[in-house]
């Protein structure tokens, strides 16, 4: 598909081992983590920041199109090729080189190319992490491309605001390589343009290095299984808890109980901690966490958590059915097994949604009332990030039933619960994992005619080459 | 200097009351908070959104110079019309109207014109704060405008993490209204637009309403002013709190004695806390607060600081030499005084500078060991915000000295220090006070030409009329 020019070009200018033509050696690169299979052209790995930026520049130069690659743990297919063949991943994994931590600004600067698991065992000697919690295991580079958020949002932002620079290469004939921001927190001269990197697919340059600000980790944290009275009661729950506990309370995660019961009849490890093993129709797991070492006379952070507790039982029309604090391992075993979990019981659809907080529970309500005579045979197992707005409603498809294995059906499915949760809720069609091919007809459809504009007028200024998988 | 029919035709759009021209009624609009008077040719104040886009639609299309303002409080003279006489001022102070709290989102959609100190106390009844903690006053718009930061960042961050949704109006021939974000927290659905409305002094678009993330109010805070062993102990007293207190570290802001001096002896009204009035070198106010009310058995914030730094004084090579717990409203008057204290003491040329944190005190050193060879006359005030990396760093001329009105002087001044903060430290010339007539000249000078020409570009497709008192 590609001219073997370009492929021998390349090889001089990257080295032989850093350009991948071999079909069997590109295809973990073109298959998406949980949609797609494409067709690379040829993978590009360079090892260095130069080497990206004469990659690049060669290919802007020679009309080839790019599609940028970190982790390739994404959901909407934006780090894989199409079907074409056409396009060339430009993987990141080879730009692990820099890792610069600076304890007195408490940031670090790293490549691309590393792993978030990693990244946090090397800081955890010095008490620091990076507060991103992800189920996945993305590198840093495609984090930022999708400004990931987590199950510790509520406490921590999203990556956004956790990061301080990037070094990002831009798509023009140059490869120019642009520093933003350095390792400043307060820095007001201007656009800050490294905003526009951030949760756009590499459409607008690809992100080589970052500065990102770290935490200390939590000297000590608390966890319970909340039981609201009713799905009316999580709002008034979450205040009850936020009045009690401020931003002390790190987490506040919604599971319905089809997602738990999947979960727990596809992961047997799990062990069931609910009276009777009965799941109630809904659990939150709440999280408080506290940055000092507990201290002579102080409580134990469970005492808070259980005294909080008694405190809300006792407020009239009290929101809690029931809770029980247990151990956080366990507890978040359960939370970041659902998405395992829910795959395996049929065929999943999954949808990436946020809300008002407050209109979560309505949500899902409406769902529940209308979707069953639309489409039967769909089973709704959501779980997510209420006290972010985040549901990852989920819907699995009877793996018997008509509609298992039709194609259409999944087009009807999304268009429908677009419509209900953009439309009639407010609500974005995708919350925390950006835009690809698997959503860029929505993006068509629901981004406003000017913003559209603006977003094209802003590619041609940045990176008029063919990069990423998204069209703005 | 303008033509009547603009004056005529700007009243029948949005009536007489809406439209200044008599110069009396101009003046304070025409004037910086604390530099320049300029000239307005009118002060226009629209009273709606819909008012505001007309208006500017009407000047873009009759060529007419807008310069957005909000309060009025900036320092960097970004809110204000030139000498000319030519630019029109548009006041945001009848926007007003939209107060909209929104308890289970815990965020407020608000008018631009609404006053920080407003805000916080129509939220107070509700156990809510927007946490940006300034000295002045300002309105939101121009907080937005500025991504103004304060005491507090280093636990809540800028105005930037914390607006969810903006609604501006661009400088086209239409006034195109624009809403960006909502009200929600996670979404990633294209470029996150609102970021680029974000410090950048109202030059991309003016911003009329906005929606913020709000904080619970802590319940509990101690303070306690520190005394670092020496200004190379500075740090790792910073790291030392750090360790221990995490995010509940609320402030650790360092005032020099020269600050402190000059605040006594201007404010009477403040006590001198320090033993035998001696004012220590430089002295550290740090805070500490928790959002839960203290429990039973729980041991008071206060106990926990004294427990902190008793722990502190016990590390070896002890970066603190004194310490006194003391209550909060005290401790943060002297620091709130201080730019009110340092004005009076002679002729102030004042820096809003900002570097990575390990680098502050080494910059202050620098620059004590050198200006007073090259600036005799000249004394440093300097205080900051070591928590950020924020540095006010004032400098008072002798008021009877030879370079007390000499305006060159200042010019020099400016860029001597800015080159040793840009070139030497790495430092930013405007950490918090946006961009405006006053460091133009620096944006010029600093901002690399690929960033300029993104900046123009990006204007071109945004504001294509002559919007805001700076040029990108």
């Amino acid at each position: 598909m590609i001219e073997p020019r370009h492929r021998e070009a390349l090889e001089t200018l990257l080295g032989p081992k850093a350009v991948l033509s071999d079909p069997s050696d590109m295809q973990s690169y073109a298959t998406g983590a949980r949609y797609d299979r494409g067709q690379a052209a040829l993978v590009l790995r360079p090892a260095s920041v130069a080497d990206l930026s004469a990659a690049v520049a060669y290919c802007v130069q020679n009309g080839l199109a790019l599609v940028p690659q970190s982790g390739n743990t994404g959901l909407v297919s934006g780090s894989t090729p199409d079907q074409s063949g056409a396009q060339l991943v430009v993987s990141l994994d080879r730009l692990t080189e820099t890792f610069e931590l600076d304890l007195d600004n408490r940031s670090l600067k790293l490549s691309a190319g590393l792993r978030l698991s990693d990244i946090n065992r090397r800081l955890e000697p010095h008490g620091l992490f990076f507060p991103i919690d992800l189920g996945a295991d993305p590198c840093i580079g495609g984090m930022v491309a999708t400004n990931t958020g987590g199950s510790r949002f509520l406490r921590y932002g999203d990556v956004r605001s956790n990061v301080l620079g990037l070094t990002v290469v831009l798509a023009d004939e140059a490869g120019t390589v642009l520093e933003l921001g350095g390792s400043l927190r307060k820095n007001n001269t201007g656009v800050d343009f490294k905003q526009i990197f951030i949760g756009t697919s590499g459409a607008f340059g690809i992100v080589a290095e970052c500065t990102i600000n770290l935490e200390r980790l939590p000297a000590q944290t608390a966890t319970a299984y909340l039981v609201p009275a009713s799905g009316a009661h999580v709002m008034p729950l979450l205040r009850a808890m936020e009045e009690r506990l401020g931003s002390y309370l790190s987490a506040f995660e919604g599971m319905s109980r089809n997602a738990v019961a999947a979960t727990f009849s596809h992961v047997p490890s799990l062990r069931n901690p609910f009276q009777n093993g009965n799941i109630p129709d809904y659990v939150i797991l709440a999280e408080v966490s506290r940055s000092w070492q507990p201290r002579e006379g102080e409580q134990s952070l469970d005492a808070v958590l259980e005294s909080v507790l008694a405190e809300v039982f006792e407020t009239d029309d009290a929101p809690l059915a029931d809770a029980f604090v247990g151990p956080a391992a366990e507890m978040w075993s359960l939370r970041h097994a659902l998405s395992e979990g829910v795959k395996h019981s049929g065929r999943l659809i999954a949808f990436d949604l946020s809300f008002r907080r407050g209109d979560i529970m309505a949500f899902c309500d409406h769902m529940k009332a209308e979707m069953p005579a639309q489409f039967p045979g769909v089973t709704i197992c959501d779980f997510g990030h209420i006290g972010d707005g985040g549901v990852h409603f989920n819907l699995v498809i009877d793996p018997d039933g008509p509609d298992a294995k039709d194609v259409a059906f999944e087009g009807q499915l999304r268009d429908y619960v677009f419509k209900v949760a953009v439309e009639r809720f407010g609500g974005s069609f995708s919350a925390e994992h950006g835009i690809g091919r698997k959503n860029q007809t929505y993006y068509d459809h629901y981004t406003p005619t000017r913003i559209r504009e603006m977003a094209s007028g802003l590619k041609a200024i940045t990176s008029p080459g063919p990069l990423g998988a998204m069209r703005f």
